[in-house]
């Protein structure tokens, strides 16, 4: 095993790292920009070394001074964490060639899945499902209407060529497929010199879902459950849980099957997750994130593994030690992301904590770097804290995270608390009743209601 | 189910029932003595009354004050906590009296366990193992022979009429019997007017373990399997586990049922502890605490059960719902009770908290009512945070439990945050060999090492 771990990353998520590192007996070296000369990562840490200015690209994201903090200390090995150079495959080669251990996948499947067209390629051949539609472009307008028949409707015609929007029209029925049709060629033609169209089923009111995986060096590879992270805000979750509302067993088994048998074929190794959109009981894969992210706490819940510690146990040579079958999932849990920001406009609220007073209690977990005094700068991510609680049901988890988020103080900036605390109360949450849309009108609501 | 609760406690597991009844959507009452205006039970709670002054005979004990309150607040329950009126049978019977339902076991049940002799007498009849020992009185000293023998050495001969050690003498082996047997009897007569002596086995390097049990209203009892509490000083438990380093699963299973069999053939209900010393894989009965324990968050823990939300539930009438085949033990927790008090002389150390951090992340549960700007007031048991740790295994547990009390802040008064730290790197207990008489050996060495 390890003896001594850098830490490529700050905030909460270079805490957690220090936290596994620490009780694996493993010492620590963070690393920090000069605006984080006083972060918890770096009180805590073994050792620590400043890398740079603020700037990201010259400190969090300066490879050179990274890997000289490694060397100067005697640091075995990287954990990266999430964001930064976590799925930058040149870095991942680097670390390597520097006869350091960089604790993720290879760099070829970084590399591979950073590529968003290779990895669904890859999960195609792999026989992981990907969004319905024509195998390539479409010959002709009957085409047309028989893929959207065995599709079914509302369907997407797409440019081939296209993007942003562009030559991308919707059909919701026979009726409307003429036209789509006729238009969709028409603007591809006109943005990219190239009529060719594709089509895919349109998915209208999809849940965002994924699938956790890990999987060793000696060829085992587990899943961990599933994640719903459908609401989301401009592309950024905000509450996440794990199950998820709407899978049954036999849908989450399905999958799990699906997903470890493709990635064993692959010969991943380390932890990585699989990101889907779901509607009417079909799952299409949107990408793989191959790295820790930043909700892996609710699937550490509810099957009770610590996902940092396998990381690196992995990455030291060790096999996963269990089966598909010894992974049992129980109870539920939830994450509130909660970010230094105005809780209607998101308007970014750096500045001085004054007071900060962590929940507690049974089923309650607090992952965040603040401390009382501590200065949140403003160059950086605005997540400054990950609320989760766990419960024997989705209900209790649900009661549990309304009276954490009544106990928590976060005095002299702006967070998002008081935004979790209405979710947690809203109708649609409760009862498990929302798409990856619902949360943009919501928060739409409550700037209006003001 | 209750719409309204009276909390008649303070400190942190005021603060305990409080979650417990916010998450099931009851309304809490909080009662307070002048000295804990400003405390947390007091802030978070939905309504608060003033009981009285400080001093404890005036506000928490103060019977006809509580039940004013809850008359007036419209509370339809009351929950005792532990300590204070908790095992006061008459206090429940009041209760009762007044409409109101005590959440807790009998009157009846809590005054039997109440008189300790009784208390043993009744598991006596009930199957459930006591010290070995001579039936009554010993006759002669060939009867105390042959007892000895039967039950092995070494033995206790104690004044049938004593107390306080007087008229206790040890007999390690035969050769000390007939010596021990006489000044045991002159001091008896001496003391007590009195020469008869019985005998019991002496018990010389025994643990404290407990069982936890559950029970309902409908004839259904569980128990929630042990805590060990051997960690003592001065009879007062320091760190407390589940489960014991030394029990079997057919220890456990064993214990397990006879408490569960006497308890049903008792009629018991609510939660109870049978508490007991235990030796070479003897089991001894010492006592039965009617109520809540400080240290049941480990026992939550490893079972997955809110005890407070269970006690909760049984008095409003519900069946437990599950049965023993259904509860899993899994993994191993840990509480250190972190005091306000000098960690080498035990001075209490009451005063304002300047400072207040609570550790977090997975495995970590803080149950404190602590906060910055607190001010820990000189009148009340010093007892102001327990940690509590969960890990797979024992050693996880003790990993986690080191690098929590490291991330762990209270500045401004004293705390025994140290001890605790040194108890965890003791070789002693990271092996689990001690016994209730080693913490007081590593506190005077640790007080003699200064």
């Amino acid at each position: 095993m390890f003896r001594k771990i850098l830490i490529a990353n700050r905030g909460e998520i270079a805490l957690r790292i220090h936290r596994a590192c620490q009780e694996m007996g493993i010492r620590t070296v963070a690393v920090h920009s000069t605006a984080d000369a006083t972060a918890m990562h770096v009180r805590l840490a073994d050792e620590s070394v400043c890398i740079g200015p603020p700037s990201p690209r010259e400190s969090y994201l300066n490879v050179a001074a990274i890997l000289a903090a490694a060397t100067i200390t005697g640091a075995e090995a990287i954990h990266p964490g999430y964001g930064f150079l976590s799925e930058n495959a040149r870095f991942a080669e680097m670390v390597e060639a520097h006869g350091l251990t960089f604790i993720g996948p290879t760099a070829e499947h970084i590399r591979m899945m950073g590529d968003k067209i290779a990895a669904k390629d890859a999960m195609r051949r792999l026989g992981v499902p990907l969004v319905p539609g024509s195998p390539g472009a479409l010959a002709s307008l009957e085409e047309a209407q028989e893929v959207a028949n065995a599709i079914m409707y509302p369907v997407l015609i797409k440019a081939a060529a296209g993007g942003g929007g562009r030559g991308m029209k919707v059909a919701r029925g026979p009726e409307e497929l003429e036209e789509a049709w006729r238009i969709a060629r028409a603007e591809a033609k006109a943005a990219f010199g190239d009529d060719a169209v594709y089509m895919e089923k349109y998915l209208d009111r999809p849940r965002h879902i994924e699938m956790q995986i890990i999987a060793d060096n000696h060829g085992n590879v587990v899943h961990l459950g599933e994640r719903d992270c459908s609401l989301q805000r401009r592309h950024q979750k905000l509450v996440e849980e794990a199950g998820s509302p709407v899978l049954t067993e036999a849908d989450r088994s399905a999958l799990g099957n699906t997903v470890t048998d493709a990635l064993k074929k692959l010969g991943y190794r380390n932890a990585g997750t699989l990101e889907f959109l779901w509607q009417d009981g079909q799952f299409a894969f949107i990408e793989m994130n191959t790295r820790l992210q930043v909700e892996h706490p609710v699937t550490e819940m509810v099957c009770n593994i610590d996902l940092v510690r396998e990381q690196i146990r992995i990455a030291a040579g060790e096999p996963l030690g269990y089966e598909q079958k010894d992974v049992r999932l129980q109870g539920h849990a939830i994450e509130c992301r909660i970010t230094a920001e105005d809780p209607l406009t998101f308007a970014p609220s750096p500045g001085r904590v004054t007071t900060y007073h962590a929940p507690g209690g049974l089923g309650v977990r607090m992952d965040s770097a603040l401390y009382a005094g501590y200065n949140v700068p403003p160059y950086y991510d605005s997540l400054v804290a990950k609320l989760i609680v766990y419960g024997s049901s989705r209900a209790e988890a649900i009661a549990r995270a309304k009276r954490a988020l009544d106990e928590m103080v976060v005095d002299g900036i702006n967070t998002t608390i008081t935004l979790h605390q209405k979710i947690m109360d809203a109708p649609d949450f409760v009862s498990g009743d929302y798409t990856i849309h619902w949360l943009e009108k919501f928060v739409s609501q409550q700037s209006n209601s003001h």
